[in-house]
């Protein structure tokens, strides 16, 4: 048993989402749909003095990983790599927690199954009030719909079929917590919408429209986002913005040819995963 | 739009299962557990004058490839390239299936999602009586564990959470509908209790001490199959009979360490999907 394990976390851009409070973490959470990317966070759990997060060779503080830590009794240093932008809707600390999760339960040898795995990472980052719906959507990869809200127990997934070159473009930061702490009524009701939209024709061309369109009627669309989805369209592309971010997302090489510099991506076929062991 | 579309699935080796009939093919299946593989089935979809398959360059008849093409209403040519070899408990006619599905779906501009592609190819295997559990073990990837009988509509995955090396021997063949069309009852009752062992521990050892466990008390364990387990354990490995085929998977290097020249592969981290399109 090697006292090292590694997992990687592909990256999630979320479209649209609905919030769905709930007293037991395990049950709140959000519907929405998504992309995963093969950009994501590799993640590696090692047996520590005490529980610590480093993410990009930086200690950092993370509340979802203190509880992942915390719920499977391992004092890990948990060591994250990315290549995404923090705090622009990429669900990287998402990936820290599902990452944490996945590594800790080899590292550790706590033999419990990814449902519960998921589970644990999902209810801490509700609990830390960083995310909704990223964990579960990380956990299945491709296109995720999530049809529910909740953890393994209580979602219900369904996935649009698509492998595709994303491009993306991050103007700036927005606060998760700032938002999801607010009145979540019109963003619940248009996120709805948008869902009822793509399971009636799961295709990505139909979950780009929904997306501009929740982003429109959530209130969460920004002028210079706005203004950059305008360009991508005037190129005869088609691009959304990724929630929680002042990001654009767009299909293709939609971005580049309306003139921007954007990071290249593609959406990631699987979900979560462990990795080959690293070196010590 | 491209008229044609190319998907790869897994292939996947059953080490438990139980047979759970139903009048309704997309409820009716199995319980069980297995292994996704590196090693699948890369098949294209494209439009032709009427329904064929083709198999590694072989014309084929595979009733859960007509059944698909049929419920899609798509008079296409399937063509299938494997490595892996047919009736011995790889997956490779639900591989058929469910390729065709997803292919079939991106050549022919189905529009449907991920959850009724799968729908269709598990229940065009049932139907056809070549599979019970491959193909949504196939759509899920890694060491799927299946709960409950059916479709993604009924059924309720979970996963046992690693990524090894796995080596195989094939003995010979095992004819599916012959074995699922007699009296299943021992085999469902064992296959009930390798699940319970699974669930309450969810690790590779603990699936592989389940499955040997069940080729034994199923009545499927043939004598020579078990003379290699023997052989590998003697050499201090483990390893355990792929259902349905007189076949033996081992992990590490279990079959290799014992004297054997198997074939090589690894647990593959995620589920069937699209590939980029081929050239026409």
């Amino acid at each position: 048993m090697t006292n090292v394990a590694q997992a990687f976390v592909p990256g999630h851009i979320t479209g649209f989402f609905t919030s769905n409070p709930d007293p037991d973490p395990t049950k709140a959470g959000s519907r929405g749909g998504g992309l995963a990317l093969t950009e994501g966070v590799t993640v590696t759990a090692r047996p520590a003095e005490e529980p610590r997060a480093v993410l990009n060779g930086d200690p950092v503080e993370m509340e979802a990983v203190d509880r992942v830590l915390d719920a499977l009794e391992a004092p890990a240093e948990i060591r994250g790599v990315t290549d995404l932008p923090l705090g622009s809707g990429f669900g990287v600390s998402g990936g820290m927690a599902l990452g944490a999760a996945l590594s800790v339960n080899e590292a550790f040898d706590r033999r419990l199954s990814v449902n519960e795995l998921v589970t644990i990472a999902h209810g801490a980052e509700v609990q830390a009030g960083t995310g909704l719906g990223d964990v579960v959507a990380q956990a299945r990869g491709g296109v995720p719909i999530r049809l529910e809200p909740g953890g393994p127990q209580d979602n219900d997934l369904d996935e649009i079929p698509a492998r595709r070159r994303i491009e993306y473009h991050v103007l700036g930061e927005l606060e998760t917590p700032e938002v999801l702490g607010g009145d979540t009524d019109a963003l619940t009701e248009a996120g709805k919408q948008a869902l009822s939209t793509v399971v009636g024709e799961p295709t990505l061309e139909t979950f780009m429209r929904a997306s501009r369109r929740f982003s429109r009627e959530s209130g969460l669309l920004t002028e210079e986002v706005r203004r950059v989805i305008e360009d991508v369209t005037e190129a005869g592309g088609t691009a959304a913005m990724a929630m929680l971010g002042q990001t654009v997302f767009a299909l293709d090489d939609g971005l580049s040819a309306a003139g921007y510099d954007p990071e290249v991506a593609a959406i990631h076929p699987g979900g979560a995963t462990l990795e080959p062991a690293p070196d010590p």
